[in-house]
């Protein structure tokens, strides 16, 4: 008899959905070969044809949009407004691949041409492509059950790329994900291609994870949640007998710099808006402001005495499962215990998976006496640091890499070897704002540096599809035998670069 | 007291140059740091700057013209015309990276304007561009004493991406390396620059790898050469506090694949032309074509003919150095005595590190009896594998990553599933060509498949600079506080994407 798994309410803890049978190994590897069998369909399907796909894809997802939003609601507890907004932004993100993919933006054509007199040595005719890689594992995430999750951003790029994709749902919200993959099949089987192009992997069996990393058919991993896991498969990865590349994003501390200038005329409004980004979501956010610098003068001061009156109103949803709810409380119960620690809470929610809001204040001096300050804690916390306002540099160079930085700072002062700094340190860097909310642009990027993520590409925005694709060159190929984006009449009509012009024309 | 080696010459096996000191820990690491102190005068150089560093770096290379392949001959045994050739190919190169720099082309700057209207949420300013890592620890092939060495691709595409550089100069040709870096710090000088940005490293310690490979300033290694060492790069970076990107490009068999049409008219004259390739620089190309698959019939029994005819009467220059050679004559010994190969052997060069040309035939029924058949002999062979011709498909399958797999056949003749296979295995596919001769161009890429090359990225041609460089975006930024390629008014005059649209145009 096979084993089942139920999904919990978070707001009750009680059952809610379907018994969710788990899979066993031999269903996912079949999952995996059937889908490298077809791949031809989607790797040689032409721009117009796989944006057609994408768009059907994102029709059926907003089609089933109440649906989805109510069975989130109930996955997650995550109030409808955000779980409605996110079926949007799950919507939103994959029409913008249909467009980008729709103009060949993912085929990047680089042709130049033979040169008998090219220096040191004749140039053959050379066309270049990017290429998908093959079937790519996608690990869902528990916090955007529906925008980084089966048919989230991992999802929409690689099929944007031309791989078929293969996606482990996060046992937390099985029901949503079960929703969201026969929308996705509605639409894959509504172009004439074959469904096996798609599938979710059901499960809580740890094994799953090595069975995804380690199939031969498996090209790449995309990857949202722990470091602990996203280190895992990196390993998993190096120990194949064809390594993979892994792009995990784990986390990040996105901490927020704010000059006395910048604290001097509105303290108060930035504490309660600090707040605000660290509780958003139940703090459940990867860009989640964790540690939060303030000068250690008046200002600051002024800064913390707001968050204490503040945060102790303050009361937010229940956390996304029971074991996050449970290391939540154990982490920030242990924190609180330590020496020299300030410890501010808000009010309990004691329903379900409920926790309370805990914010930590601390002496940069004294942070090297708490290791696991400088960790992410997911939940409801942060961590506001007291360092004199020379030692901010210092304090960035303390930290390991982050997806975010953030430094709230006057318009004309000067503060560019600390903007350096923090270049140094996060993929994206902020100016009088907080981390929380990430547009889905071309000039986004959602990465950073180790051990935030794994690389240094984007998991959000258009870019993501680069991760999915390889180039290969094309010498001196007859015009019938080059993949179409590279013929000379351009049948595609994209814009290509041409010996080093861009543009569509033929050649 | 320091210790020493000395080069030897491959035509004489005699010493050649100065005693070279081998450097220890301390002045590795102190390298290290030296150059990561600096780094900021080459990250922060404007386009123009850099790129006229890097034209200084040339021209000086230039001026040694005569000495660097004086040098470079004796210590590789290379002939005169090659070396000289391959002087002015790592010049052009350097040229090629200052004119991409001097138009901002390493900067990819992409602007989405604050847009309130944006679907699903406002989206706010942000500014992307593309930022050097830090320095960059690259390891000098012994087989382009030039254009993969000291100021080869690897180096060229770090400083053009502004990364500060430290190499590992190859062993065998240490007074070529020596040479070189004097010409690159007199022109980094000339700039006003530190000397601290670039350095070598001389030595046949092991330990030495480990040392650039571990120091926590290195923040990427380029590497050519071998699969162990490259995988031993690999192991050491993933054992780091933070692990960095390894571009490694580790060998290759190239097989080229000829279909019966192909040989049918001119069987001769390909297989003059396939023997030319695999023999040319005494067969230590990483582009050599090490397997060459023929259709078990006439067509093919005509091109090994011919093999044995031409191969009869071929010597080749020495080997570049004394393991390599010896290498080379216990792996084809070995092979040699193997059931069922036929071994077709041209004539031996007696001189230093000489060796016998030797070409191997097996049926495709019988490769499986020997399993180091299709892995990479560097030197002056290459295994011609008969095959019928409707399993060149599963022969394909068969086989490993590739940098390059190329297809001889008729204009029209029908190979599409055979091409699309070579799609899937290299990073370069050639049509009616053969793998060496590598031009330096935008289209160009040189890497593959695992383990062909350890990632997709390209080690020669233009696009080389972007494994050298990671996307940072600013958000909200006041136009002062910015990267000046990302200011409104566009002061580096180069090509941006905004909003969608790419232009000069000021915001």
């Amino acid at each position: 008899m096979s084993k089942t798994f139920t999904a919990q309410n978070p707001a009750t803890a009680q059952a809610v959905g379907q018994e969710i049978i788990e899979w066993d190994q031999a269903q996912v590897l079949n999952a995996i070969k059937a889908a490298d069998a077809v791949k031809a369909q989607l790797a040689q399907s032409d721009p117009s044809k796989r944006a057609a796909l994408l768009n059907a894809i994102a029709d059926s997802i907003e089609a089933q949009k109440e649906n989805l939003a109510q069975m989130a609601h109930q996955e997650t507890a995550l109030p409808m407004p955000r779980v409605t907004g996110e079926v949007m932004r799950t919507v939103i993100q994959i029409r913008a691949f249909a467009t980008l993919v729709k103009k060949g933006g993912h085929l990047l054509p680089i042709i130049d041409l033979a040169d008998p007199d090219f220096q040191p040595v004749a140039r053959p005719d050379l066309r270049k492509t990017q290429q998908p890689l093959g079937v790519v594992a996608v690990f869902a995430a528990s916090n955007f059950p529906l925008a980084f999750s089966v048919a989230g951003g991992d999802t929409a790029s690689a099929l944007a790329a031309g791989c078929p994709v293969v996606v482990k749902a996060h046992p937390s919200h099985p029901n949503t994900s079960q929703l969201v993959y026969e929308a996705v099949i509605s639409a894959i089987q509504s172009q004439g291609l074959s469904k096996d192009l798609f599938a979710i992997v059901q499960g809580i069996n740890p094994q799953i994870t090595h069975w995804l990393a380690q199939a031969p058919e498996i090209t790449a991993i995309g990857f949202t949640g722990s470091g602990l896991v996203g280190k895992l498969l990196i390993k998993l990865s190096q120990e194949r007998a064809v390594p993979i590349p892994v792009y995990a994003e784990m986390g990040s501390l996105n901490p927020v710099f704010f000059t006395p200038t910048a604290l001097s005329e509105k303290a108060d409004e930035l504490a309660k808006a600090a707040m605000d980004s660290a509780l958003l979501g139940s703090g459940q956010f990867c860009t989640k402001p964790g540690i939060i610098i303030v000068p250690a003068d008046s200002n600051g001061d002024k800064f913390i005495a707001q968050v204490e009156e503040y945060v102790a109103a303050q009361k937010v949803g229940p956390l996304l499962n029971k074991g996050i709810a449970s290391r939540f409380s154990d982490s920030t119960g242990k924190l609180a215990k330590s020496a020299g620690l300030k410890v501010i809470s808000g009010v309990n929610n004691a329903d379900g998976f409920g926790v309370t809001p805990t914010i930590f204040v601390v002496d940069w001096a004294d942070v090297k006496n708490h290791d696991d300050l400088l960790e992410e804690h997911f939940g409801p916390t942060s961590v506001i640091i007291r360092a004199p306002f020379d030692q901010f540099l210092t304090v960035a160079k303390a930290m390991a890499g982050q997806l975010t930085a953030a430094l709230h700072a006057g318009a004309t002062e000067n503060v560019s070897e600390l903007v350096n700094q923090l270049t140094q340190l996060a993929g994206r860097v902020i100016w009088n704002g907080f981390p929380t909310a990430v547009s889905v642009t071309a000039a986004q990027n959602h990465g950073g540096q180790w051990p935030a993520s794994s690389t240094h590409t984007t998991s959000v925005g258009l870019d993501a599809i680069y991760r999915f694709v390889r180039p290969v060159v094309y010498q001196n190929f007859p015009d019938n035998q080059l993949p179409a984006q590279l013929q000379n009449a351009n049948p595609y009509g994209i814009e290509r670069v041409v010996n080093g012009e861009r543009g569509v024309k033929a050649i």
